[in-house]
């Protein structure tokens, strides 16, 4: 009787499909769910926000009636890329200056710049320019720490992107905080301002263990405990950068020295980590710490090669970057697979270090857990926000095609997402951005870059 | 009077302009001539094959008529990109098989796929597909060496690229030859059917020092003295390959073996040269053998670093190349440049190694060089034949704009390029390809690479 009763409720639900605001049809989905299951051809059906079913194409179809469909013959379907480090207003110095040494660059352009340009309107020119970047590179998540932070959260907001966004705090007076005290409640007027919100995540980014004080490395931890939102950190990006640690913390690598502050709790996420010893990976690991890897930066900065295989092995979260774009130059997340898999690979001396599928992980499942948003996205499966990128695989660059996961990492870029999907809503479709208006985006920040170029004399 | 003469030579000059068949107006130029000149906005004007006048737009544009124009606003317009090294039809292998040791992506999968599916078809599809690629990537002219290299030479010149096509010589049964003799034979038969050819430059390419032994390697050598016609040779790619040339041949390394043998005549280019000694290098220099540096290739195969700032600061010349798309995966030299810049500043610890600027030039002048033809190509200036690639710099990715040529390196990339001209003539225009049947040659390619998934079992 039971039986009969649930065959019943199973010949109804064949009857009545289920009514879908949106379905893609006819790609090939890459789920990056646990068991990585790939359909080809599949489908993702998606109702309001949510994420409402995955699996074969024509089984999909059969069950659902949608609002409106997108056809992705010849595509990709990938979940959203996730960016665990950036700086997003700092589009606006890409270029500005490269091929220097790390003091020079920082001293004669980029802190003159930023000294002279960062401001409330500066950073919204940006983070629009940023927001449209990474949308047509198939980002739907990032991670930032700068100035002004409610400001990029607005612009993230106004686009449709996922934001976990650090509001920076810093020893020194600059732009939005004269005192580490004013960045300090600036963080919590702005953890207040988002808490709850449905894009943004808010968090707190004390800049460095180098440029804060243990006082105020101290308050940033129990400020982000006391709301429970994440740390944003950048840690032992350069060697200089642990000796000098060494020589100011009786011995101790940043790493280390953070520890004994007590600073690693929840939710930390730490950028760059190039220079971490065996030590200190074992309390990365032991404190639950994520690392952002940047390789990209890390090469272009001349930083040094973070020992990522070696913090997987130890089991260390780990997703991918990009840094700020003065320092990459863009914000491409599918260069930073492509780089993250290339570059260990000749360090290592092992073709077999860091494979494709590992690289795609990194930037979605793994770029999740580092921004302690796992359960809601990283993968596309049934539950999950509906954060889905549509990306093309018919061109001569991609062709033939004997595995899409080699090709998502080895062959393909930004250039190749058509259609991008955050949180349910269309935010570009066919390469035509629908919550950026881009003509008028580009048009402000190339006027705003005059007063960059009059800041540094170029 | 001599001087009332001349002044009337210049009046008639600029009250009749000179009839050419293509201008290209308001781009920003960036020449890569002797004096890195750069005109913003500049303008370039072709009649026939060649480059008949390159300067700021409105003094271009005011002494010439123009047949056709093109309106370069917004992009940046330089010399077509020199690809120094790859094997074209190997893009049918694109990632069939990816992260796996040498050896046994070697002999599980590309040796196999070769033995199984080489054939005179294969490498015509093959090549015409790696020539849309290397179009619309803007890649201009490109050394080769494959097997039935006449069939390739004939695609090129359908598709109306410029190649510097090398038979394949080796020491064992391959698909177009049983012996080395057989290749010999070949490569012969091959410098005759192309001498004098407006856009194919013959080669002999024996393949490596440790696949052909001396007997062949001195007759290779010989048989490219006797045509005047470059020799492109694989050397020094692996620390393995030097050990065993040193345990084989009495201590010596490949470059010195080779040296040895009397191989380095006039037009040598060693693709890879990873690993030389401080004395291979400066037998490179005294012998005026060109290194193509593969960066993403050695990287994706964990091949190595090459010492390429040592080598440029030796005065070697050094050009970019992909590699075959089997191992890098694709054939865009935008990646190859940002590679190069990328890899080398992390591998010296110096983030002013290769500045973009080094990176523009491997790609251009020194690639011409570096096969022998800078006399003609390789740069925007009088005289030399119109390979003239216009590129889009008008993208959020590409905004703001401070300095092109960091932008070119640093932000740009293959999707980017909108135009590309070889010999005074259009291939593509705004992306459309006017020489190649994209849906066909893409058709073709995908219903080949099933014979080629059946010959590896995938």
């Amino acid at each position: 009787m039971l039986a009969a009763v649930f065959a019943l409720a199973g010949f109804l639900q064949a009857q009545a499909p289920r009514q879908v605001s949106l379905l893609i049809t006819n790609g090939i989905v890459v789920t990056v769910d646990g068991s990585r299951h790939i359909y080809n051809p599949g489908a993702v059906a998606i109702q309001g926000t949510d994420i409402v079913a995955v699996g074969p194409s024509a089984d999909v179809a059969a069950r659902v009636r949608a609002s409106q469909q997108i056809d992705a013959t010849g595509s990709v379907v990938i979940p959203g890329l996730i960016n665990t480090h950036t700086h997003a207003p700092m589009v606006l110095y890409r270029g500005l200056a490269d091929d220097l040494a790390l003091q020079e660059w920082l001293e004669k352009y980029i802190f003159p710049a930023e000294a002279k340009t960062v401001s409330p309107q500066m950073v919204r020119i940006g983070t629009q320019l940023a927001a449209a970047e990474m949308i047509e590179s198939g980002t739907t998540t990032y991670a930032d720490m700068y100035y002004f932070e409610e400001e990029i959260a607005r612009a993230t907001k106004a686009a449709g992107l996922r934001g976990v966004l650090g509001q920076t705090i810093i020893q020194f007076p600059v732009a939005d905080a004269k005192t580490p005290d004013e960045g300090l409640a600036r963080a919590e007027a702005f953890i207040k301002e988002f808490a709850n919100d449905s894009l943004i995540v808010p968090a707190v980014a004390p800049h460095a263990p180098y440029t804060n004080d243990a006082k105020t490395l101290q308050a940033s931890r129990a400020l982000a405990t006391k709301y429970n939102v994440p740390v944003i950190i950048h840690i032992s990006e350069t060697s200089e950068e642990v000796s000098n640690s060494q020589t100011a913390h009786n011995g101790m690598t940043p790493v280390a020295y953070l520890d004994s502050l007590g600073f690693f709790g929840p939710r930390t996420l730490a950028a760059h980590m190039v220079w971490p010893t065996a030590a200190d990976i074992a309390i990365l690991k032991a404190r639950g710490v994520a690392v952002s890897h940047n390789p990209e930066s890390n090469m272009k900065l001349a930083s040094g090669i973070a020992p990522v295989p070696q913090m997987l092995a130890a089991g260390v979260v780990v997703g991918l970057g990009t840094d700020g774009a003065a320092s990459n130059n863009d914000l491409d997340m599918f260069e930073a697979m492509r780089e993250a898999a290339f570059l260990h690979k000749v360090s290592t001396k092992d073709p077999r270090a860091i494979p494709a599928a590992t690289a795609l992980e990194m930037a979605t499942i793994n770029g999740a857990r580092a921004v302690g948003l796992e359960k809601l996205i990283g993968s596309l499966e049934e539950g999950k926000r509906a954060d889905v990128v549509i990306v093309g695989m018919s061109s001569a660059r991609q062709t033939p095609l004997y595995d899409p996961v080699s090709h998502l990492v080895y062959a393909s870029r930004g250039d190749d997402v058509r259609t991008v999907i955050v949180n349910g809503k269309i935010l570009m479709r066919d390469r035509k951005l629908l919550t950026l208006n881009e003509a008028a985006v580009l048009a402000e920040a190339r006027t705003f870059a005059q007063s960059v170029r009059a800041a540094v004399g170029r």
